[in-house]
C-alpha cells in the first residue's frame, strides 16, 4: 500500500495543537508537513516562529495543495463550519472536536460519502485510547452487549481528589481548574455533556445509530455530597461518572450517563485521575477493558497522529455496524437501580421509584435504593438541577428485560 | 470499499475451530462460507454432518475456489507446510498457531510479499484482546518504551488458584489439567514456552524486530513453592508470569519472560484466571492496558473471525516498524533487580549478582535479592532446571540504562 503524502493545515494551536506538534516532531516513523497553522488570536505569543500562523481560514481551505485538515478549536460552531468546507472542498479531515462529531454525526457521515473524504476522529472518545478504531474493525462481528467506561478526564480528577482527600466538590474543581483538567466554566465536563458527546459517538460505531444527543439522558457530578463520598466509602465503593450503551433485546439499545458505584474488584475502580477505561462485553470476547490517559495535550496529539498516519494509508470509517443495520431502535424505556439522596420527600416522589430496597433517612441526609425507570429520569433532567438531590447508578441488575451485561 | 466473499478451508476442528464455528454462525454481521474441514482422526465422533469434513488437505489446497485458509491445528510442524502451501498457491491465511509464527516468523513475512497474500494472526497472541493489530495500526508512530503483560492463561489459572487456595503447583496444575486449561504435557505453557512465542510475535509488530525465539530467555512457573508465596503474600505482591519486551536504547531492544512479583495498585494484580493482560508504556501516549480472555474457544474464535472480516476487508500487516527499521539491535546486556529462593550457596554464585540488596536465610529455604545480568541468565537457561532454586523479577528499577518503563 503507497502511503499519499500528507501537506497538513492545522486549527488551533491550543494544549493539543501543540501535543500533536511535538509527536509529531519526536515520530520517526512518519513525516508530514504541517503547512500553516490558523488561530484565532492576534495578541498571543506562539512557541514557534510566526510565519507558520494564519488568522484567515481560507489560506487553509483554499489551499488546493492542502491535502488534509486537522481541526484542533474549542468552537464547536466554527469547526462545524471548518470541518465542512474542508470536506466540500475535497479535503481530508481530522478533528479531536467530541461536540461537533456528537451534534452532526449522520450529517458528517453522509458528507463523507458525498464528497468521497475521510474524517477521522479517534481523539473525540477516550484520547489515548484506540476505542473507535477497536469498535469499527475489532468488533464489527461481535455481538456486543454494552460498553461503559469513564471517559471524562476532568470529573475522574475531581471524584479521585475527593475520594483520597475528603475535599468538598467546590475546592476540588478549583484545584481542577488550576492545574488546567477543568475550564473556567465547567459545565460540559461537570454536567455530564462531555461524556455524552463521547459516548453517541462510540454509539455510533458500537450500534451503528446516529443519536442526537438530545434524546440522551445526563447527569454529572455537580451535586455530589459528602455525604454521598461518605456512603459509597462505607460501602466499599468510589463514585465514578459512567457513561453507559448496551442492549435491551437484539436490535434495540439504550444509553445514558450517569454516576456509577465502582466497588473494589472491578476495573474501573483503579482507573483514577485524568485516565480513562473501557468496558466491553461481548457475547464471545467476554469482557474487555481498555485504559489510558483520557486528557492533556501529548495523549491526545498521540491519538490525532495515528489518524493522520491511517489517513496517509487511505483509512476510512466504513461505518459497518450502520452498514449491517441489525441494531435499529432506541429506547429509554429501561429500568435501572439507582441510590437517591434527598432532603425533601415530595422529590422521591417525583421519581417514581417501583420497587425499594433501601431506605435511610438521618439528621444530614436521607436516601433510597430502588429501581426507576430511565424515561422517567428524562422526564425529570430539567427540574433536576433545582432539587437537593444525587443520583449514583448502582449498577446492580433490576428484572429482565435488563440484559446481563448492566451487572 | 468492497468485500471479497469469502470461501473458506478450515484445518482442525478441535476448541477454537468448534468456537470460530459458533462465533461465524452468530453473526449478523458477516457472512462466509466454510466450504471443507480438514480434520486428521477419522474415528472421532463429531457434533455437525460428516459430509463437511476431509482427512485430505489437498481436497482445501488444491481446491481454487477456497480463497482463504483458516489454519487451526495443534501440530506447529504440519501448520508450517499447510500455511505455505496455501500461500503458494495464492490463499489467504488466518492462523492462530504461536509456534508456527514464532519459529518461522522472517519466512512467513517474506513468503507474503513474495506471493502477494495475506497472513494473519490475531488470535495468537493474547487471544481476545486486539494487540498485534493495535500495535500495527495505533502505535505506529508512537515512541514505545516497553511492553508487558500475561499472555499465558494456563500458568495465569494455576498461579491463581495457588494464591487464592493455598494449594501446591503439582495440585493446581492437575486442577488446570481437568478443567481443560492445560495439556497432558503442560511444558509449553508452565516452562514459558507459549508466553515467549507470543512475545516473539508481539515484538515484531512492536519494534519491527523478527527474532529467533532461541535467542530470548524464558523462564516458567515450574519450580515454584510454598515460600514463594508465601514470601509475596506477605510483602503484599502476586506473582505473575510476565513477558516483557523494552527499548534499551534509540535502536536497541530486550525482552524476556520472568515471573514477576505484582503489587496490588498495579493493573496486573487484577488479571487472573485465564485472562490476560497487556501493558505498553509509550513517549506520548503514556502508559496504557488492555485486558480480555486469553483462553478458550469463544474467545479464541472472535479473535479468528475478525481476522477473516478484516481479511474480507483486503486488510494486511504492513509490518511498519520493520518498514521504519529505527530499531536494529537486540541485546540481552540488560540488569534486572530479581528474587532468587534458592538452597545451595553454589548455585547462588552462578547467578553472578552485583548488587545484594536483601539476604534471608531460615529453616526451609534461603532467598537473596539483588541485580544480576539477563545475560548470566541465558547463559544458565540449561542448568537452570536442576537446580533447587525459583526466580521471580521484582520489577523494581536498577540503575540505567535500564528505561524509566521497566519499574
Amino acid at each position: 500500500m503507497t502511503r499519499e503524502k500528507l501537506r497538513i493545515g492545522l486549527f488551533g494551536y491550543g494544549c493539543v495543537g501543540q501535543g500533536l506538534h511535538d509527536v509529531l516532531n519526536s515520530s520517526k516513523g512518519f513525516k508530514a508537513d504541517i503547512v500553516k497553522i490558523c488561530v484565532k488570536d492576534h495578541r498571543k505569543k506562539r512557541r514557534i516562529d510566526m510565519s507558520n500562523f494564519t488568522y484567515d481560514k481560507d489560506e487553509i481551505l483554499n489551499d488546493p495543495s492542502i491535502n488534509l485538515v486537522v481541526e484542533l478549536i474549542d468552537d464547536a460552531d466554527e469547526a462545524f463550519r471548518i470541518v465542512t468546507t474542508a470536506m466540500k472542498n475535497g479535503k481530508n479531515v481530522v478533528t479531536a472536536n467530541k461536540m461537533m462529531v456528537a451534534k452532526h454525526f449522520k450529517e458528517l457521515v453522509e458528507m463523507q460519502g458525498k464528497y468521497k473524504v475521510s474524517l477521522l476522529y479517534e481523539a473525540s472518545a477516550g484520547a489515548s485510547i484506540p476505542i473507535i478504531r477497536n469498535l469499527e474493525e475489532y468488533y464489527d462481528n461481535e455481538l456486543l452487549h454494552s460498553l461503559r467506561g469513564i471517559l471524562n478526564g476532568t470529573t475522574n480528577y475531581i471524584l479521585t481528589k475527593m475520594y483520597n482527600e475528603g475535599i468538598p466538590y467546590a475546592e476540588a474543581l478549583k484545584e481542577a481548574q488550576e492545574k488546567g483538567f477543568a475550564e473556567s466554566d465547567p459545565t460540559l465536563d461537570v454536567d455530564g455533556w462531555d461524556a455524552k458527546f463521547k459516548l453517541c459517538i462510540i454509539t455510533g460505531h458500537a450500534y451503528g445509530l446516529f443519536l442526537n444527543p438530545d434524546e440522551v439522558f445526563h447527569y454529572g457530578i455537580r451535586a455530589i455530597s459528602k455525604f454521598d463520598i461518605q456512603y459509597a466509602k462505607e460501602k466499599g465503593f468510589k463514585i465514578k461518572l459512567v457513561p453507559y450503551v448496551g442492549k435491551t433485546n437484539e436490535n434495540t439499545i439504550t444509553s445514558f450517563v450517569l454516576p456509577r458505584f465502582i466497588s473494589a474488584d472491578k476495573y474501573l475502580y483503579n482507573v483514577d485521575n485524568e485516565y480513562n477505561g473501557v468496558i466491553t462485553e461481548a457475547a464471545f470476547a467476554d469482557k474487555q477493558f481498555f485504559s489510558g490517559k483520557g486528557a492533556g495535550g501529548h495523549a491526545t496529539g498521540s491519538a490525532v497522529l495515528s489518524d493522520i498516519s491511517a489517513n496517509s494509508y487511505g483509512y476510512r470509517y466504513e461505518y459497518k455496524k450502520f452498514q449491517q443495520g441489525t441494531v435499529s431502535n432506541y429506547t429509554r424505556n429501561h429500568k435501572l437501580e439507582v441510590y437517591l439522596r434527598y432532603k425533601d420527600e415530595k422529590d422521591r416522589e417525583l421519581f417514581g421509584f417501583e420497587e425499594v430496597s433501601e431506605y435511610f433517612s438521618g439528621k444530614f441526609f436521607k436516601y433510597v435504593i430502588g429501581v426507576i425507570n430511565l424515561e422517567r429520569l428524562y422526564a425529570l433532567r430539567e427540574q433536576l438541577g433545582q432539587m437537593d438531590v444525587f443520583i449514583v447508578n448502582t449498577g446492580r441488575k433490576t428484572d429482565p428485560p435488563t440484559p446481563p451485561s448492566e451487572g
